[in-house]
């Protein structure tokens, strides 16, 4: 241990190097409370060690111990010796809240997600995903249907913000394609706000159920339609006006983006358009910290995938044979919105 | 996604959400970046990814994107794209540092301890863990040999304080006991520094074969015996001057901590005492974080173990027939010291 630094600066600690060998215990301390319904029991109670266990049908010794361990982690609050909400947890994980993301756990904590990086070092040797084929984009891979039905509420305030700005200076009847649509989310919302738009959602058969679901209960269904399959295999009929391409290209290497932009772009309209949704890191790739970070999900579940810098996309685009592209910030997101003209 | 708030106030955002529930990610890099050596390649090198990924033999993209992960979990520098060292990894995580703890992630991060939190949503429910028998301190655990091996550098710097506060007011020649040995470091401290001290280790004997290594190290062997088996089976002899009773308690509840100290009591001369190290978490039980957090491990990995207050330790020690307890803080970590005297 140092001592002590001259002149008044902090003394050196090894917190840090504790605080990331013990991170693990976050990501499953937050799942479990997720899974026992601890953030409602908070948000409707008294707060109490013995209310909160009657409500998730724990020990009181295990409610007690995690609720202060949630404490410890800025995921609540503890106040006279009981347990109240942050500003966060009442917005973010109480199923009661309309901005409540806690079903985001199911695929983020999920231990599917999180087993490749037990293999991490053998990853970093390597340089690349120890699953198996094309990892995590396998076709038919499960887990973009848990994907579809849990991420969702991190996905939803994003659209409107990607809505308005795809949708600047277009009006009227317009064919619109979402790649890889998930949820489904995105293109929805462009059905929303533009209600002669018809809307064909790409991903596999399993997940557009997803998507078609939330169609529904938008009340877009009848303009919007279903194209099952991989976008590298299916033909994607138009022209479209726009192609909407979220959260898709950083499960790829360069090429393959610029390969897949190609056939993107063959399929637009003269003044149409792609929107490309990306994790976008500066250019030191080390800020902001979520879009820096997500790269090494890619290195242990793709083979070849990155989170790539906008100068990156840019060149993908500019080699596809689209304008030069335009940035823009998704607020309160961690996204970027990567904008190309035919 | 909640509005900016008016007056000022910073707007929510839900990142401490995907931050606790991705963190399982950062103890992978760390262990990771331990494993493959990186820290000593950054202390001695020029810093590039190529020297970086020659040193750990290992792919350059793999580790452009763990250094590039290191940086964001604040356990490296990038400047000018080169990694340095920050403060705190120079001190604690190069190998050529007489302060690094990274042989700590062997226990820590060890998927073996890890395990226990896949089922923490059980164990909440049920208040005891899932693992068989006993737990962690199920008799000859191999994981204290690990222990024993591995989280010397975390808690030698504790020892000399500690020798220090022990050894106040005693002089000559003395008898002392260390119970739970493991790497035997608080027990040598001793011997170091009273020469006419005779210290006992107690512990399996698996574990003592690595405390008789540190002590042949520390050159104090010829005062240094053993004494394998179970705290709660063996008889200690004695009678002892001192008796260090390290990171043991926690693993129990509180009657059975009282019966071994009614034990240990027994076991010291008139005048003599028990020093007591553990995390002791303030009233509160939620700081400060390191003795709080440690609460949840003892939850997962023991049938009824606990980070106890000083209050609870107090008490035990006074229900055992020693005279009112004393805490001390030990500098620049997360254990304080309890002393009793008979």
């Amino acid at each position: 241990m140092t001592e002590p630094q001259p002149g008044g600066a902090p003394a050196l600690t090894p917190a840090i190097v504790f605080e990331n060998l013990q991170a693990y215990q976050k990501t499953c301390a937050l799942h479990t409370a997720i899974e026992l319904d601890i953030f409602r029991a908070v948000g409707q109670g008294p707060g109490d060690v013995a209310s909160i266990a009657r409500h998730a049908s724990a020990s009181e010794r295990g409610i007690r111990i995690l609720c202060d361990y949630l404490v410890v982690a800025g995921l609540l609050q503890k106040v006279g010796g009981r347990y109240v909400h942050t500003p966060s947890s009442a917005a973010f994980l109480d199923p009661t809240s309309p901005h409540c993301l806690a079903s985001i756990a199911r695929f983020l904590a999920n231990p599917v997600m999180r087993a490749p990086f037990e293999q991490l070092t053998e990853v970093v040797r390597r340089g690349t995903t120890m699953l198996p084929g094309a990892g995590s984009v396998e076709p038919e891979n499960p887990a973009w249907v848990v994907f579809a039905e849990s991420m969702g509420p991190m996905m939803a305030p994003m659209a409107g913000p990607l809505g308005e700005v795809v949708l600047q200076g277009r009006k009227g009847p317009m064919r619109v394609l979402d790649i890889a649509a998930g949820h489904g989310l995105f293109g929805i919302e462009i059905a929303k706000q533009n209600p002669l738009a018809q809307v064909t959602g790409l991903d596999w058969a399993p997940v557009l159920r997803v998507a078609l679901e939330n169609a529904r209960k938008a009340g877009v269904q009848e303009r919007y339609s279903m194209l099952p399959g991989s976008a590298f295999d299916v033909e994607f009929g138009g022209p479209y006006d726009v192609v909407l391409l979220t959260n898709f290209l950083h499960h790829f290497d360069k090429e393959t983006c610029v390969g897949l932009l190609k056939k993107v772009r063959s399929a637009i309209k003269p003044g149409g358009m792609v929107a490309t949704l990306e994790f976008v890191p500066n250019e030191d790739r080390v800020s902001p910290p979520m879009p820096a970070a997500f790269s090494l999900t890619m290195l242990t579940s793709t083979t070849a995938g990155d989170a790539y810098t906008f100068k990156e996309l840019a060149e993908m685009h500019r080699k596809a044979g689209f304008g030069e592209a335009t940035a823009h910030a998704i607020p309160m997101s961690p996204h970027t919105l990567v904008m190309a003209h035919t």
